[in-house]
């Protein structure tokens, strides 16, 4: 048995992962190359995945799996796991969606860019400062992520509605009608694609903020992009789109009021280092062949 | 008895003021003109107070009075009062200091320069995020302020240490050397000036960020630049400056990590309604001769 490691680590981390798999070689693979290990940490290549008959157990170091989704997955009811980070990224996701609500709110967007160009506005920046304290949020999706936001919002008083799987699409719409923020955090599934197209991003009031830190297939981009544009819509903070890297000709990149965050709402100083501990702690799991954390489920999506 | 007030109002609020004073008279006083009145509302000029001696209220519309303590107040024990802001700010100050706080910690400025050149750095900055969940806080100066911080910090978890009037200076450097974060926001006293200088700055971790929300006169500007510059330090937010606007040539323009955001912590759109509801209901307390909210205590300096 072999683990094929699919994640660039330092040394350091990579002696560390070997250290904590005791007699079970350990190898990096190149990108796109074949595997024959039972067990790979990080997320290959479908096609890699699919080549490899003698996989019992891929540790994917994301969240999300959509790219796997569409795989021959029915052995995964025998020999083949996978597992994801679920809730890993709650923490740093949650206090990038607050950073960026603020950073709207109270201006900080227009502040750098003004100093890059040594401007002093002064006074006059100042009101167009909103205060988020008593705001109406919406959270679409109640994972980890909006479980924690919701739990930092606490102390700004703020009235919350909180929207799961199983919601009612009215329920929805009528909050919607009404929100100061909209934060959305579902995963990318047939059922969440393209939900916020025009006709329900027109819901929300023109002073509302609309953040997505989910995936990008939720909203349409296009529709996004016009109401800020057009004015119908106060402001939106994107984390995650449907093309990453975000194409040169992206309206997204040049939209009023958008702060664009590039998919870095998970990041941290530590992120790998508790990728490898994620890791060693399942590894210790799936040689003691208790039940895995994290295990994906590929019929509900997430 | 007349008010002549020296806050630049738009014509809606300017009526209603008018209609919330009743058979008093109102003026728009030009800047420097010189004032007979009985009331003023505002921030004149220091020269324009000396020179009326009919003044019996000046309501200031700031929290700040520094600039009025240095005349001669000796008659405030009699018939002039003097009442500042005080309280007015906290919520909106609190939540930009947050704002800057998480977007130094979560890359906001450095998104936003990214994105207004259209360049995608996605993964390669998200190892330079910190979660502030969990992180030692100083927080220096325990007014409205930094109390409704420490409030909307309560969900972080972090360790605050807060410092008030009186405090042990030895037990602030203790606290300051193991800080991930200082806030503060303190009056210009003579007791504050210069309490932040290059050896004090210099106990702080060369993570920390350092954040000044009070008056610029607290620390060594020159200093902090210095410090910033060599690496010696994580971070700062600067909403105060000894000068302001900033001359053009100060290095807090160019200063790396430092979010500079224009003394405009305290902005709302709503900051001039707001102002007028608590200068009509001073002015009721005036006539009904009760104690006037915000009473300023120049012998104490806040």
């Amino acid at each position: 048995m072999q683990i094929d490691v699919c994640v660039d680590l330092p040394p350091s981390l990579l002696a560390r992962l070997r250290a904590g798999a005791g007699d079970l070689p350990v190898f990096m693979l190149e990108p796109d190359a074949a595997s024959k290990a039972e067990i790979m940490f990080g997320n290959p290549d479908p096609s890699v995945v699919t080549g490899n008959p003698a996989l019992r157990w891929l540790q994917l170091e994301s969240v999300g799996f959509g790219e796997y989704a569409a795989l021959e997955w029915s052995r995964a009811a025998g020999p083949a796991q996978v597992t994801n980070l679920a809730g890993f990224f709650a923490d740093p996701v949650a206090e990038s969606a607050l950073a960026g609500i603020l950073a709207l709110y109270r201006g900080i967007d227009r502040l750098v860019l003004l100093q890059q160009r040594s401007e002093w506005q002064g006074a006059a920046i100042r009101e167009s400062f909103r205060c988020l304290t008593g705001a109406r949020v919406v959270l679409f999706g109640m994972g980890a992520i909006n479980r924690r936001l919701s739990e930092l919002l606490g102390p700004f008083g703020c009235a919350i509605t909180g929207f799961a799987s199983g919601y009612d699409p009215a329920a929805l719409d009528q909050a919607l009608a009404s929100a100061d923020v909209v934060v959305a955090t579902v995963p990318h599934t047939p059922a969440t694609r393209g939900l916020f197209g025009a006709a329900r991003l027109a819901l929300l009031p023109t002073h509302a903020i609309f953040c997505n830190f989910g995936r990008g297939s939720l909203i349409d981009e296009a529709a996004l992009a016009a109401a800020l544009t057009a004015g119908r819509l106060g402001g939106a903070v994107i984390d995650v789109t449907q093309e990453e890297p975000l194409p040169a000709s992206h309206p997204f990149w040049t939209c009023p009021n958008l702060l664009l965050t590039q998919h870095s709402g998970g990041g941290s100083g530590d992120e790998m280092d508790r990728k490898v501990e994620v890791f060693l702690a399942n590894l210790r799991r799936f040689r003691a062949e208790e039940p895995l954390a994290g295990l994906v489920n590929f019929s509900r999506g997430y």
